[in-house]
């Protein structure tokens, strides 16, 4: 089979690359219904991180489950089904905890964007759904593997709650499902810190009620007078660099919440200034896995359409374009289909 | 009167000062009854902070009301108060969310050691008792103005609950006080870290299960035996250093909660780390007024005797020699009797 693979900054090739095949007897191979790019991604792409070997590409991935190793009980060939882009066995203690993502045999997915992928620990990993779902459900169930989970635990980790003044920090894919996440939590305002007409727009329909384009001090300040000099209750960080992330910490509240889902890129905070903020801070890979049933079942009811990120579909061979869309800004996020 | 003002480092007089009196209407006189130094004390004493002119001294009070400001409803002259060291107008957004200590008309309480001190904010910041207590309970009453309300917070933002393992890092009065917290709030095991041995008495006394003598990376390595690889579910940081701020979080659980109470001097952050710890982090000037009432009333109940931290009482006018003792660890913490 063909699938990703990146070379260096600016150069993802679509090749061949040996079939996956199960390995350990809690295996599982997934043929990908679709995947696509994430934004994380595009740190490797644009050379934030070295690339030392070509490197396979992708973490976001729903599909037909094909074969199971020995010991896969919950999942079988045949079977639709969503997973996080970390493994888990869901059964350590730090799963039970809900932290799946950090669960104490995590692996990373980390060649989705292909026809097929061995998933490892599929038991505590995939989550099926009872029927095979109808095609255009299927860029919204993609989401749950990753930004909609990810925009989730944003929203979980601020806190947000009805009644809330929520803020989120990022108008990415996960940003924009940072904002559906803290709407569907209750928040009563909801501002999304946006300069992107489009993005803008999709922000709205998914809930936000200001959008704020300012940005750095600024930005901290427009907060500050949208809130009569308070703060926001929860501010939601999805962006992972120093501006974003001091950016959300100045705009919370004494006491309130901050949380930070995109892996920080250079980003250093000073004890003290952290400590006079007075704010609660959380983030980390977000747990995937512990929200997907959840998630899962509100897109089979129809509940909300996270899939409107996707603002580019291609055959999964012009994997390329997609991460040139998504670096110059063309698109928010590239669906891709085998 | 005298009072107490630092010079530079190492360099304590009890001197001549003027006579504090009512400035705004909102202001109370009040006259110690105790006072004493905080290991917050000897940051500047040691150096940490430039002092670059003559510095009244001390933060943690009570005592009896001289005289009220036209303004003040809820103290009156006679009556016996304890206040925090941070003053509050317990009104204001911030305070109403329980974040007193960073009230939008916060002013730092910095002349406490000496006889007579000015309170601003009195009715926000001062609770009064219902009479005059007895003697031997003013030491505990006067923990509660700063130590005790410190380490409760300490457990309080650590999310400490029954049946979890707390740890508490620092063994001077606010750890050992985050220790007495975390019982009272449940804790089932609590581990301290001491390796002074009239420190790990008291720490045993005030409820901890454990004792760590080991520190930096061993220190990680034993918490991570005693919690069976895991970590423990709360860290109470009580020291404020680069080292003992990432034991406190290399010793938690993914998802656990480390909270920070002591002003950090020269800690930095790393967010990628902070990100894959996992860890929920929340800290700050402990908002003691939030806690006052219930703690004085623990106090006046004789469920708890915080007091107990102080292992040496000297006259006020002997203040230097209470720096000096605890500078030096020959004590925990210094009571001092105008």
């Amino acid at each position: 089979m063909r699938g990703t693979v990146l070379y260096g900054r600016g150069d993802v090739r679509f090749e061949e690359r040996p079939s996956p095949g199960i390995i350990e007897p809690t295996d599982a191979i997934v043929r990908t219904s679709v995947t696509c790019v994430c934004g994380s991604d595009l740190w490797p792409y644009r050379g934030a991180n070295a690339i030392t070997q070509p490197t396979p590409m992708g973490h976001e991935y729903c599909g037909i489950v094909e074969e199971v190793g020995s010991k896969v009980k919950n999942v079988k060939p045949g079977q639709f089904v969503i997973g996080s882009f970390a493994t888990s066995d869901n059964t350590c203690p730090n799963c039970k905890f809900g932290y799946q993502s950090s669960c104490q045999h995590r692996e990373w997915i980390s060649t989705a964007q292909a026809p097929r992928l061995r998933v490892p620990l599929a038991d505590g990993t995939l989550v099926g759904t009872p029927d095979v779902p109808a095609d255009d459900l299927l860029p919204s169930l993609l989401t749950a593997s990753d930004v909609l989970g990810t925009g989730w635990f944003a929203a979980d980790a601020a806190n947000v709650k009805p009644g809330t003044t929520a803020l989120v920090v990022g108008d990415g894919a996960v940003g924009l499902l940072a904002v559906l996440s803290a709407r569907l939590m209750g928040a009563e305002r909801i501002i999304a810190m946006s300069r992107h007409e489009s993005r803008q727009k999709l922000a709205r329909e998914f809930g936000a009620t200001d959008i704020v384009s300012e940005r750095g001090d600024a930005g901290v300040e427009r907060i500050k007078e949208l809130t009569k000099g308070v703060g926001a209750d929860s501010v939601l960080e999805c962006v992972g660099t120093q501006e974003s992330m001091m950016q959300a910490i100045q705009s919370t509240r004494p006491g309130g919440f901050v949380s930070y889902v995109g892996v920080p890129h250079g980003v250093n905070l000073d004890g003290a200034q952290l400590f006079f903020s007075h704010v609660h801070l959380h983030g980390g890979p977000a747990p995937v896995r512990r929200y997907l049933p959840h998630l899962i079942n509100l897109v089979l009811d129809g509940k909300i359409n996270p899939g409107k990120v996707f603002d580019l579909a291609l055959p999964l061979d012009q994997v390329a374009e997609g991460y040139r869309a998504m670096d110059e800004r063309r698109a928010i996020k590239a669906l891709l289909r085998p």
